[in-house]
């Protein structure tokens, strides 16, 4: 890194995280050991719907190191995985048990679990554990008319229902209806590293301990002290480095119960690591959903109102956040655009495959497709430019800030601030839009598929409604700053430690930001939700702007000052107009320690806690631009031009920031072309290796160009900033969707993501027959 | 336990800490591993004064399984290990180097670190290391004449002066002149456990850490942090279960220093264990001194002034404490006697033996036995019983506070409350002392060798200037306390959760205390001069305040009362005057989570960090009374009588307090009549295993009567707490001199400790002949 910039936020500075990982000295989850440690394996079931008959261990635990063999029988004391809001009773029937009992509801499901002196040992006698199952039909498709469920499985537990205004009455008034059947692919997040959990119990101190944490350390400490019966003093949580996370890594799953519960009973610690196969039929699934959709629209191609319907495949079992992903898709799928009636019903259903969850961008990826399709298809319909309909919609920036009466995340949608039509015309301006649209034309009539696609969406992040992080400077003159949030790879340190080193008056690299440790600060939010930057910067910025208070206090004390008088540079107190004498920030603290007579009265310690709340989310938003060629021999997509406009309200290190927009392009890109959980009619999982399981690879992924606007600064907190950890990746589907439709000619054929080659080539070759 | 006491403070309740001890589920040194980690052996010199020709390690790294092997040259960077206080520009010379360079100064002394992977490998390696070593004369008497030491050899870094009036008036003034030429043998604190340190680099965070740190680990820390070159921030401790502390575990020794120089640079976990001839000879030796004391005494037997020149045998280097026990001795010599005219001057001496620090009421066990011996000669000189000549000069209640210009621990003497002559009022009738004294005598007419014998003094205690701790209320209701103290085995769990208890209104028993731990607290002052019951706890009382206030404030609002009508018991809020509903604190702190809508404004948690600062140490006192037997065949001493008095101001914990004078009673007898480090004129350390270096045993220890006493609170602290961990060892081997003493007719005989069998012997064998 060059020179110190003027300021911290705004500088693209290196990652403070970058050290151990690029010198090979990571600790991921598999490089967690304790001695005497106990190796676990879990014997699946094979069945994706069926009766549990019996389990026969016998001829596994005659082998030599294995130490247990546990059924749902051994821990029938303990209850299903619970939600992490809490408990709910409507839906705790649904809840997934740690160890499958009487039923098993997909294939994969944990029926038992193998504990052995040794991994090989504990696979081999996994194998050895005889699972009698009758199995039975498997639902599959969400979408069914309930009726035609298989008898006694209960599919749909609920309804999530969202809406305002009058549809009947919108629809009455409508110029032109336009309907969609559209669906989004099963696929979700497959991190380089899988899962891992180790679980130790000290004795000596009553503290059971989990390694190998993610996410939500914090939350998960609640959750699993509530299901243990624990006091939340007696369980901590510890996160070593993420190797990706994406939603789906940290939150609670059979495995962690299993391994702290089995390190209490059998007395040793106890470690499992997640093979890539069990990776794919194990670890949450997501996406998955259809949407039957319905516009009203006026005649200048203007929304009235939107109809939606959609089915949510859940799989086997509801997981730790409940319904909360179709709940986020009614709040979020009207976007940037002007909407007078609204009414969604998400049939949230339980089908035989493996449990969905969150995956980046959770209900967003979703919905914008869904709208933006639908938006292309006014536009085709009412003969007007994908643009212009567009424009026609927009909220304005003078009608901010836009209380939109819907939930999201369970908190009232109100879009604090935003120009989208200012990002729109920057973004066109930028790829050059209308030329790129000629030369389309062009090479179109030149015979060639290659067609334009764009995508507007609103982001949330910085969900409410508060954290804090604890500053403390050391003698040394190093700041530590104390949070509760996690690192899943996304900066966090750096981005933290940049907010912290302004506000003190540091170079950034002379703070140590800590994370994902439940016995450094008592609360955290952790990582999700694009919720740790705004939430977590904040409240450093709170904190730290009360230890440089203190320090000024102090140092007026010992340098005969005027605190007003005084700055803060580079880690050292100075007057603002240069002169006289300096000190610096470890010595200041030096003298705030407890036995130091010149602290005075002074609490001890050059530290602060601070917290920051705030009332609603903070919605940063995009424009996605991308230009597709398809190859009519194998249906092969390729794409040319990537453009994605995102606006964060403020960028604390812009590298970073384009560095999660394009990441995140490339996790958007595997669901809108390759990445699909295939099952078959029995419910057998098909897509269990990387041969089966397509993600894009560097050969796919084109150069992405990133316009990062800072126009419309978040009005919810002191920093202006907007999260941007989702922002890539939620708006690619529908982009790529409306680009390979254009190829195809615009007339609406691509109602799917993924688009498969094989689609491709078929919609190709019936134009062309 | 039965039912709950009326109040936590003052009830003898079970220990907190001994379920995992009893259940075999400690978690000493000894139990700490990690995988990979390296075990360390130290190659000791074999010579106590020597110069340093050359080492050969080669036969030795030939050894499978040898890793690393260090001298000096390997580690030339690091410094000498540190004063705990800082640096001490004039005491530097006489640090001890990590490994021995140029020099050696004690048998014992490490000059090589073996690093293998297995600890038997790295005891044979350390065997075949070749150490060549020109052997130097050894110097052994600390109180020569400085003209008499070894060329070369810098014998007397510094003289410890303290002192006020005007001795040689004294002197002139004085009827009587009493001189005595008294002697403390070298002995030390032999805990069941030997010192243990594990040392892990987590490269991944940058963090050191530190296994089976003791007594002071947050001092520790920062110490290490100056040495290593790193920010505390960088370093953390961890203190798992200790098998005896006793001043001398804990302090920082060149193992310390070498696991963690050794766990950076070898890139893997280093263990080291010591054992036990290890122990005899490489952890702090204590207690040599020999004090030639004068007494200026007025026709009454009153004190006139005290003239004392010591020498203090510090061993081959000054370790972490500096000069302090010599100051302390210095400081507290006068006890509770009123003396108008006091010097003294400690010759501080290095000799070719065992550096020594301290052991258990360092400073103090050697001069009262030295006061109490000249108390005694007095007596005898004048004609006075040995209770009238200390009558005659304790000072009174209503002199108290009673400032004395003197220091000790670096704090100016203020004897802040006590009444000396009314608690030796209730020893003496405990014990029907003119009784005791009519049956001594008969027996003694009778021709058996029994004597009684008396001591006197103050202890001190809550060395300031403050201690801070956290109380935090789970949504359990379990209520942690999270201290920078740190326990040895004293019952520091115990009491702090009583005191916590007491404050909030829970039981003692849903009170978890954390301690012993860098990463929990940022300051703390551990377990050392007895400070850890009346700074943390008072510390804990303040925090525990603010949370029930905290906790009142927010049921107020719930129950729809005023705060002040509220109050806890059992852990519920509730009216004071039982009416209505009652609310828990874990039900509060769940009010009070950050996402709580019910908390309101108010900061998150039912938490309060509290700090406690004292100007002043708060000083307990004792009178020690025994009746001994001798053999006069054998010489053997038997205790037929033991009381010990001793006002601590307030127990929290009676049946602790009881626990701590009887278990120090039984360490000082130790150093009264058994165990002495002892070295042939080469420096030849002849005490290195349990058949030489002798210990009492429960067959030597008689029934200790207790005399608790309550007369006179602190009134340097809200609780009226001092301390009693060192009040049983500090006056044993004045008590026991005294009585073996009285016994051989009273004629001033004993004039060193141990009083061995062989001395014992040789005096009953003189008198008879």
């Amino acid at each position: 890194m060059s020179a110190k910039p003027a300021s911290w936020i705004g500088a693209s500075v290196e990652r403070l995280e970058d050290r151990p990982l690029v010198t090979g000295q990571g600790r991921f989850a598999g490089d967690v050991s304790f001695p005497h440690q106990l190796h676990m394996r879990i014997v699946r079931s094979a069945y994706a719907h069926g009766r549990l008959r019996a389990i026969d261990t016998a001829q596994a635990r005659a082998l030599r190191g294995v130490v247990a063999i546990w059924t749902a029988a051994d821990i029938a004391d303990l209850s299903p995985i619970d939600f992490r809001e809490g408990p709910n009773e409507k839906l705790a029937p649904f809840r997934q048990p740690v160890l499958a009992r009487d039923m098993v509801r997909y294939a994969g499901e944990p029926v038992a679990a193998v504990f052995a002196t040794d991994p090989y040992v504990a696979e081999d006698a996994a194998d050895l554990v005889e699972v009698d199952i009758e199995e039975l039909d498997a639902v599959t498709d969400a979408s069914l008319p309930v009726s035609e469920f298989a008898a006694g499985l209960t599919t749909e537990p609920t309804i999530c229902r969202q809406g305002y205004g009058d549809i009947a009455d919108a629809f009455k008034q409508a110029a032109t209806v336009v309907e969609l059947d559209l669906s989004v692919g099963r696929h979700s997040g497959v991190p380089l590293e899988t899962r891992g959990a180790i679980g130790r119990y000290d004795a000596a101190r009553d503290v059971l301990e989990l390694h190998g944490a993610a996410k939500v350390p914090h939350k998960n400490r609640e959750s699993l002290a509530r299901m243990l019966g624990r006091s939340t003093a007696g369980i901590h949580l510890y996160e070593g480095h993420v190797g990706g996370g994406f939603g789906i890594r940290g939150e609670i799953y059979p495995e962690d119960i299993l391994v702290l519960v089995a390190a209490m009973r059998l007395g040793r610690p106890v470690k499992w690591l997640e093979d890539r196969r069990e990776h794919m039929i194990a670890a949450n699934h997501s996406r998955q959903q259809r949407h039957r959709i319905r516009a009203a629209v006026d005649a200048e191609g203007r929304l009235i109102g939107i109809d939606d319907d959609f089915f949510h495949d859940q799989g086997g079992y509801i997981r730790t956040h409940g319904t909360r992903i179709a709940d986020t898709a009614c709040g979020i799928l009207p976007g940037p655009y002007r909407l007078p009636h609204f009414r969604v019903n998400g049939h949230f259903r339980l089908t035989n495959k493996t449990p969905a969850a969150t995956y980046r961008a959770p209900g967003r990826y979703e919905t914008n497709f869904v709208r933006e399709r639908l938006m292309d298809a006014i536009a085709r319909e009412l003969g007007l430019s994908r643009i212009e309909v567009r424009r026609r919609n927009l909220i304005s920036p003078d009608e901010m800030p836009y209380e939109r009466p819907l939930v999201a995340l369970g908190d009232e949608v109100v879009l604090d601030s935003g120009d989208y039509a200012g990002l729109l015309d920057k973004a066109l301006d930028r790829c050059g839009w209308d030329e790129l649209e000629r030369k389309v034309r062009a090479r179109r009539e030149a015979g060639e598929y290659v067609g334009l696609g764009l995508a507007m969406y609103v982001e949330k992040s910085g969900l409410g409604p508060t954290d804090g992080a604890r500053v403390n400077v050391h003698t040394s003159g190093e700041v530590e700053v104390i949070t509760g949030g996690a690192s899943v790879g996304q900066g966090f340190e750096t981005v933290i430690a940049q907010v912290c080193a302004d506000t003190l008056g540091v170079d950034y690299r002379r703070v140590r930001v800590v994370h994902g440790r439940t016995d450094r600060i008592e609360y955290g939010i952790g990582a999700h939700a694009t919720r740790a930057t705004v939430m977590t910067a904040n409240a450093t910025a709170v904190a730290a702007a009360k230890v440089r208070d203190k320090a000024l206090d102090m140092a007026a004390q010992l340098l005969q000052a005027d605190a007003a008088q005084l700055t803060i540079a580079d880690g050292n107190v100075m007057r603002r107009d240069g002169a006289g004498a300096t000190i610096g920030l470890g010595e200041l603290a030096h003298h705030l320690r407890p036995v130091s007579p010149t602290r005075g009265e002074r609490d001890p310690g050059l530290a602060a806690e601070g917290w920051f709340t705030t009332d609603h989310m903070t919605y940063p938003y995009g424009v996605q631009i991308a230009q597709v060629a398809l190859d009519a021999g194998t249906g092969a997509v390729r794409i040319e031009k990537m453009l994605i406009a995102f606006d964060v309200g403020r960028a604390i290190n812009p590298m970073l920031v384009r560095g999660q927009l394009v990441g995140g392009f490339v996790q958007g890109l595997g669901g809108a072309l390759f990445e699909e959980f295939q099952y078959d009619e029995r419910g057998q999982p098909l897509s269990v290796t990387f041969a089966d399981y397509l993600m894009p690879t560097a050969h796919e992924v084109p150069e992405v160009d990133i316009l990062l606007a800072e126009d419309a600064p978040s009005t919810c907190n002191p920093l202006g900033i907007k999260g941007a950890g989702e922002g890539g990746v939620a708006a690619v589907g529908a982009v790529i969707a409306s680009a390979v439709d254009d190829a195809l000619g615009g007339k609406g054929l691509i109602t799917q993501i993924p688009i498969t080659p094989q689609a491709v080539k078929a919609m190709i070759d019936a134009q062309r027959n």
